[in-house]
């Protein structure tokens, strides 16, 4: 099959990558991949389905990752909606989406509901398993989600990183009296401040960028660009812009015994005073991958607002290229679709 | 009256320092410092009441003052207990000690219960307002805590840092299933160990010096030394060191999902990695000054056990030396008697 596959120093379009349910390195991944996301092992616990993939998006981790992020070789890509061609009958042909993280479903994590947390987790595209810029994406049928029909193939591309957006909701409460900033005019930091609007909180995002900006205040949130910005304190701070710089403002942003979201991985080591979270009491709560079910939800209920995100969408064959764009600075969703 | 003088580079013992209720730099404290910690303000918010100090303790926060945290100038000493002399009919005589944070109890911190944190605030010994180390200090009588007859002025004296560690218990909630690690040693890490054996939750301290993980085992808590130390994951992880490097091993002990409590201000900026913190969703919550009720109803039921912490007292004549002392590795608290 068809297949982007980045070997640790280049990205390569590569045509004879071996397929999903045949290849050596797929025959190890399935006896390490057991186990459920989010669920106790089940009998199906082994079972894998060969989804063939409609769209994948192209996220910041994947840019990372061409830097050198999780030392990962493979083929990358987590994010995709498809379609369920090999695996269980009840499966076969649905819209699927699926969760990223491949738990063992035996260990302590996986027995505490925190599988998406499991030590010996693969994640897909992005540590020991393939990933779904390519024709075909082997996943556990346990991690796949069928997609509602009123919900297209452009906006369920948009569930994981959706779902990373309601994990806050399931580490924190937010209510109406809450002052909240989301830092980051993103992908991410939009779908944050959409979710967390749903909340009734007074949402407020800032950034750099007007036209991204105004995509975000077009979903009915209150936005400030970075230049007009006057210093003031909120109760939550959502930090999603990924940079050393927007971590600072963020702690310089949080009242006494507020709440700093951490939504982004900033690589590397920084150069970062701690002593503000210790002197104000802040609560830094780190926040990663998310419930796909609550996504789905909110798509069908046509709650987010997700399309207008996508910049461009690329044919595989010129995967490359697409990722080339995704990683320009103020770049917006760029889609590949393999078939 | 006689107090330790700290004027930015040398700390001096100072003969003549103005009485508190009669020098120029008092008369602007009292005018600032109005309100109360941890209370709304009352009829009696501009009300202060001098203090003759029985015991000061010094404290790792005096030894960074020196160093020239925080900016500050004039008498250091925040831990005390003593006696007041001038003041409210009703705590004339009476043996006290005080909380810190002088608010400013108007200010919506002070509104919302968090006087402790008001912008507006003094800090006694540390923040334009003098200490402890000195025959008199002045403190706002809403400040004050009378300490019960069967607690001592050698116990009294800790209620400051021991109430630090109580603020633990108001920011969230141990169990006896948790397996908590304290990591340091010394006077903070010992209190924070007995504290938080109190909720039956299983506690382990971690440290480099065996003399003091001694005493930290006698109060019942088991011990680990550094070179022990088999790396493994703990629910909650408090960091009690102040050094970067137990902050790098605090975030490397926390399990996902679990809580990392910073108790001590690490001064100036360190090269920290904190992408454990968004991986593994860990929970960071800052720590600082806590409630003195607490503390002292801890005291008075003789359930922690402060007085083998004493390692030497000082007069107040030799207050710079005992300074010296303090700063020492592996020193013990060290108290001012100033009279």
């Amino acid at each position: 099959m068809r297949a982007l596959y980045w070997d640790g120093h280049e990205l390569g379009l590569n045509i004879s990558y071996p397929s999903p349910f045949t290849g050596p390195k797929i025959a190890d991944r399935e006896s390490k991949n057991v186990g459920a996301t989010g669920s106790r092992p089940t009998a199906d616990e082994n079972q894998t389905a060969l989804v063939k993939v409609h769209l994948a998006g192209i996220c910041s981790t994947d840019s990372q990752i061409f830097k050198g992020y999780m030392g990962f070789k493979g083929v990358p890509g987590h994010e995709f909606v498809g379609s369920v061609s090999e695996g269980p009958r009840d499966l076969l042909g649905q819209r699927v989406v699926g969760e990223i993280n491949f738990a063992c479903g035996k260990c302590d994590s996986c027995r505490r509901d925190l599988s998406r947390h499991c030590p010996n987790r693969a994640v897909m595209g992005i540590l020991d398993a393939d990933g779904a810029f390519a024709e075909y994406v082997s996943v556990p049928t346990a991690n796949l989600h069928v997609v509602p029909d009123n919900v297209s193939d452009e906006e369920a591309v948009f569930t994981e990183p959706l779902a990373a957006a309601f994990e806050i909701l399931t580490q924190t409460q937010l209510d109406p009296a809450d002052d909240v900033l989301i830092l980051g005019d993103g992908k991410l930091g939009n779908l944050c401040a959409q979710v967390l609007r749903l909340t009734g909180a007074k949402i407020t995002a800032l950034g750099k960028h007007a036209k991204k900006l105004a995509l975000i205040k077009k979903a009915g949130v209150r936005t400030i660009q970075l230049n007009d910005w006057k210093p003031r304190l909120f109760d939550v701070v959502v930090e999603a812009t990924g940079s050393a710089s927007g971590l600072e403002l963020a702690l310089s942003a949080v009242r006494p015994r507020g709440r700093l979201i951490l939504k982004s991985t900033i690589a590397g080591n920084h150069q970062v005073s701690l002593a503000p979270i210790v002197i104000n009491e802040i609560n830094v709560i780190g926040s990663r991958c998310g419930p796909f079910a609550d996504a789905l939800d909110a798509l069908a209920a046509k709650q987010v607002w997700v399309t207008p995100l996508i910049e461009e969408i690329y044919s595989l064959n010129d995967g490359i290229a697409a990722v080339g764009h995704a990683a320009r600075p103020g770049a917006r969703k760029i889609l590949i679709k393999p078939s």
